[in-house]
């Protein structure tokens, strides 16, 4: 273990004073929901857990403290806490009483239907207590969803005589952990499902679920990054560097990034989707920048590309999405409409190769694999090279950060976060409640002052087509337009174009100033 | 200006003892050198200031404290610490006199040929203190060698009646403050060249030099990204991330890395070089390790690949060489030898591109451009898929670590090397020595035991070819395959390759345990 290893281990996260005393609170159940759309649809498919009140905590003895025998699982990509939550969790079903029994199922939701688990001892958690990673009891993506699944998860679960079962994953995991909350309830089994909201993407998240876990470290993380590249840009003066970030159905992180880190320019896919930019119209925007710049004198620059940008092009979505359709068909890119043939003519040849040649299982184009930000800086490229206007130099340098974020450790927001989040799953559980998602409220305040409440998961609901089905889903949180982050954005964003406004966060800090080790997420 | 930037901007770095009454110490040569090859050679060229011998700290009133006026160049790529050579510097000449005076020259050595600097006063250094990049006065690489420069930085020098000049820079940047100092000499002026030894790729050392500036800090930066993919492959379980790391001449950055971080496999060029390896054997090495980890469970595996590892496998050398020979002649890779063509044939048709299409201004092969991380990856697939006995997945992520690790905040040891370095150097001018490099010793041990000393510039000198002509420059110092560092990685390999040892070193930390705050280079 490295020394920084050993230090973190020790950390105690702060709890809100509220989740101080786990025997004098309980639960009271207020505000009946409904879901974000489709009510009577989702409700069909939820009978028994749709439209359950908000709970809030209150002063109360609730279920007596007894031992509880509880699962606990992680679902889908890796984000900085994980392993926080599970402790939380732990140390609170102690609390309740030292007989509790926490049980880690591996590699996943696959670990749950097969049956495969680990006990969680103390003395094993101890190595993971404010650690990154999801290694503890690893991560998988496989979904409990077929009725095959679900009779087998029932089976485990019915097995190990569980009272409670912890999903910790996105909004796809928290969609199933509603699912098996609702099929347990019709079998009249006990055992309550909670979910817990975890993602790098910030796109799991509404009026009472401020962030998701982990966002705030991995765009601690990429900030950390691209502060240390605009410096780099702004010591060397010649590189214009194209910064794709991880995120595909969100532009969050490129958000926040931004805000910490303003940079020349940044592309946020709700705002190119909401203004229906043609892909030429996002190209000129990078050269008309590049150019003012370079013309001033200034031939480097720093700019921020949302990994999901392409989907964000209307017509890039058409095209893919004709492509999907022809290549299934056998036919090629000749047989393309005459507009999206247009688009197809527009690109780069390497990437024109990309979307005909790299294909899933399904034989649909990869879209995670098209290097927008090569992309993009070709196509910047021959715009300025027809530009006689532009009398600068245009050097592009290609990044990508993703992975990197993902299982760095947690930062003390998000560590804190992490561990109260734990408790609160485990409070849910004794209190009686299942389909419910754990939730920390007013995370801007220090952790003392933080809320509690638990989140009917239906009410997050509403229809989407999902392999030309109609599917109860949680909706995803896109930027806000409207929104307060977007628009400290929009206002920031005039100056730091064509002058250097650069800052630079640094590395993750955990000891010294508040000012740095206690901040939290910008968009908050 | 972010939190953090304030706080480092606070920050005192500690001197070594011996510094810290500056009116009481001297320098005594002792030890007159040669240089490490080619003496006759160099002596002809350097006849002022061959042979001068290696300067040592004693005390001793010196000369008297005067007002010095000293200019100072940032020279080529950025290192963590540039500034604070600048701030030692400043600080420094400041204890001798107040009335001494520091201006820096812009945009790098041709600042000092077109004659433009900036004076660099308290206020305005204030805001660079123990901060990252070179955007204070910014770097470039040009380089003062033709005598028509010559002449002109002479003409400046002598305009600005400089006391003193020290040039930041790597092995080229040093070479050039000797040629420069010499020159002086022979023009009969007084003004002091001193060089500092700068550069993230550790190549600039020898047995005074432990380490250049810059490297520390570029390794720690990388290594914290390196224990966080590693740390997210152990939790994800199936990729494999091939990971490129800046430094071509030499693998230092990543030796350091490997001992950081303890990757599944880590290429050495030298050792590639040493045994003589074909790009065949590295691909066969590479793929025996992921069938092994594949075939046990283990579908993942983190691997370092040094940025130089091409130009070390003997027949890419030949290759790229033949190729252009070829191209300058407008022949086409159909010309080349029957070896190089095998070689040529063996790479996968992107990089085959690239080194047909990708070329410098000179119609050279751009080898810096060439995806090697791609490369690997292709022909470790198209291996394995040839292989029967491979029952594992493979699926390849890309990742190059260069520019983001080059001007971060400079870690605690590089940001007091580096004060110490510019404290150094202002001493060696103030008692009238040119030609030598700012030396600082004993630097695994702690800053205040640090040993101070000057080292003649032409002692690490060798003739090499540069542009068809023998020339006299600084022997850049590949990795010792018999030395320490590498023996102890090498020990460690064979345990790291198929079980998994992953250290997660996290983001560098400036407050806390000295165990981590006060780190150095694992190499020294």
């Amino acid at each position: 273990m490295t020394p920084l290893q050993k230090k973190r281990m020790a950390y105690q996260p702060t709890l809100p004073r509220i989740l101080e005393n786990l025997g004098e609170i309980t639960f009271e159940g207020k505000e009946k929901t409904s879901s974000v759309a489709d009510a009577s649809e989702i409700e069909k498919t939820f009978p028994k857990t749709f439209g359950r009140g908000v709970l809030h905590l209150i002063k109360g003895k609730g279920f007596p403290k007894k031992a509880l025998k509880v699962g606990v699982v992680l679902s889908g990509g890796q984000a900085a806490g994980g392993h926080n939550v599970i402790t939380g969790l732990f140390d609170a079903l102690k609390a309740f009483h030292p007989e509790s029994h926490l049980l880690g199922f591996l590699g996943g939701p696959s670990g749950i239907v097969e049956g495969k688990y680990q006990d969680l001892a103390e003395d094993f958690l101890a190595n993971y207590r404010n650690q990154g990673g999801f290694d503890m009891i690893g991560s998988g993506r496989t979904k409990i969803e077929t009725e095959e699944q679900l009779e087998k998860a029932f089976g485990v679960i019915l097995k190990l005589q569980l009272d409670g079962l912890v999903i910790i994953g996105g909004d796809d995991s928290n969609t199933n952990a509603a699912v098996l909350a609702e099929y347990l309830l019709q079998k009249g089994c006990h055992t309550k499902v909670i979910g817990v909201p975890k993602t790098i993407d910030g796109d799991l998240k509404n009026d009472l679920v401020e962030i998701s876990f982990g966002f705030h470290t991995a765009c601690q993380t990429y900030s950390e990054m691209i502060g240390n590249i605009a410096r780099d840009a702004a010591s060397a003066k010649k590189y214009t560097h194209f910064i794709k970030l991880m995120g595909r159905s969100a532009s969050h992180i490129a958000l926040e990034c931004a805000l910490q880190t303003q940079p020349n320019l940044t592309l946020i896919g709700e705002e190119v989707a909401e203004k229906r930019q043609t892909l030429k119209q996002v190209i000129e925007q990078l050269a008309d920048l590049i150019e003012k710049r370079g013309n001033g004198g200034k031939n480097y620059s720093v700019i921020l590309i949302p990994e999901g940008l392409i989907e964000f092009i209307p017509e890039m979505k058409i095209l893919i999405e004709e492509l999907n359709q022809l290549l299934a068909e056998g036919k090629d890119e000749k047989a393309l409409s005459k507009k999206a043939l247009e688009t197809f003519g527009f690109l780069p040849k390497e990437i024109q190769h990309q979307l005909l040649l790299d294909r899933d299982p399904h034989g649909n184009v990869q879209v995670s694999h098209i290097q927008t930000e090569l992309l993009l800086s070709t196509l910047v490229k021959a715009e300025l090279n027809n530009r006689t206007s532009f009398k600068g130099k245009f050097n592009p340098v290609h990044h990508f950060f993703g992975y990197e974020g993902r299982s760095g450790f947690p930062t003390h927001f998000d560590a804190t976060y992490c561990y109260a989040l734990g408790h609160v799953a485990a409070l849910l559980i004794k209190e009686g409640h299942t389909g419910y998602m754990s939730c920390l409220r007013h995370l801007s305040k220090h952790p003392q002052e933080w809320g509690v409440c638990g989140i009917p998961i239906t009410s997050l609901m509403n229809l989407e087509t999902r392999k030309g089905k109609a599917k109860p889903v949680i909706r995803k949180a896109l930027v806000d337009l409207k929104g307060h982050p977007f628009k400290t954005f929009e206002r920031g964003r005039a100056k730091w174009g064509l002058e250097d406004h650069y800052l630079y966060p640094g590395p993750i800090q955990f000891e010294g100033d508040s000012t740095y080790t206690e901040c939290v997420p910008k968009i908050l």
